[in-house]
């Protein structure tokens, strides 16, 4: 069956380290290709070429900036990922599934590293009205304690300073996501990511499944 | 006489092409030099190595990305700026000389490319409000009609199209920097750019000498 521009949905999919996003990516996919649903899979920060180099600068040069500086190359990226690639899909009927979106803004700047202060959440609230005219029509949240999801990714192996300080920022991270959960119940679906690849793919295509 | 932080100021200059800024800013900097200021010239976009990496991204793809692409990397640019060089300079006790702030902002991004929209003007002003901490003490904006100006730079061999375009162009910009004139005009002094270039400097000088 062929989409229509209209039917055309914007998914996006959020969670700290560790959580199985790509896996999950993957497995929603496949089952969209199953189905006959034309989509384009795409990532941030990064999606478009230009949104690729700000990429770069900003892992090359990230302890080098400001939060402020970060944060605005985070939406500049944005931006031109959402006019030359999300934007255009949807028009044309494709559905668009994204590792990561404006929620982990909230979440890794906002929370992270600005440990949830008002006045950075506000900033980061003024950017997204400002200059994000489309927010996903779902986005999944799979939602994985912080020391799994490390252990997953293979990144803890002794709790030294480093590490404490690294669980620390994760669980704000945590935080971030969890309250925007809260803030957007309709848009954000939390995901059960714990057990089985099959069984985590299957809690996703049902949250999906409604959409098509 | 040395300076303390306290009195340390930050002027910006502003204007359209061909108004004498670079010459202007010159007989400025020799006066404060005479005066045995300690000062800091700079620039937009750009003024700090990794802003002059934005400004040449800009220039290189300027064709390519939208207008709240560049709008938010130009403001990513300026937090780094003001981080790195201005603010700096200024707690040292330095004052600072910059070609081009926010204004220029206002007028190109604004009334140019903008055309005054007001939902652009907001955008921007919103930008202003969240990622400048600190507006220059005082702005010159060298005020001289925008086709002499043109014909000053060279730039204005014959009216052809294209260059009815730029003219059209230059002239909404020129109306940014009238309209930013009128609604700060605390900050902002007008200075007439006609005539010989010792009498212009001659006004520059009579409206930054009271701040000494």
């Amino acid at each position: 069956m062929s989409q229509t521009a209209t039917e055309a949905k914007f998914i996006s999919f959020e969670g700290t380290e560790g959580v199985g996003k790509t896996t999950a990516i993957n497995s929603l996919c496949q089952r969209l290709t199953d189905a006959g649903i034309d989509y384009v899979r795409t990532r941030e920060p990064g999606g478009s070429p230009f949104a690729e180099q700000l990429r770069e600068l900003l892992l090359d040069t990230k302890t080098d900036i400001n939060d402020d500086t970060e944060m605005l190359l985070m939406f500049a990226a944005r931006s031109d990922h959402l006019a030359k690639v999300i934007l255009p899909a949807l028009e044309a009927g494709k559905w668009v599934v994204c590792d990561r979106f404006v929620d982990s803004t909230v979440a890794y700047q906002g929370y992270g590293r600005g440990l949830g202060d008002a006045a950075m959440l506000n900033k980061i609230e003024g950017l997204i009205n400002q200059f994000v005219p489309r927010l996903p029509d779902l986005t999944l949240w799979l939602d994985l304690p912080v020391e799994e999801g490390m252990q997953r990714a293979g990144k803890r192996s002794a709790a030294d300073r480093f590490e404490q300080q690294k669980m620390a920022f994760f669980e704000r991270v945590y935080q971030g996501f969890s309250q925007q959960h809260q803030a957007h119940p309709q848009r954000i679906h939390r995901i059960d990511a714990k057990g089985e690849v099959e069984d985590v793919a299957a809690r996703i295509w049902q949250a999906v499944s409604p959409q098509l």
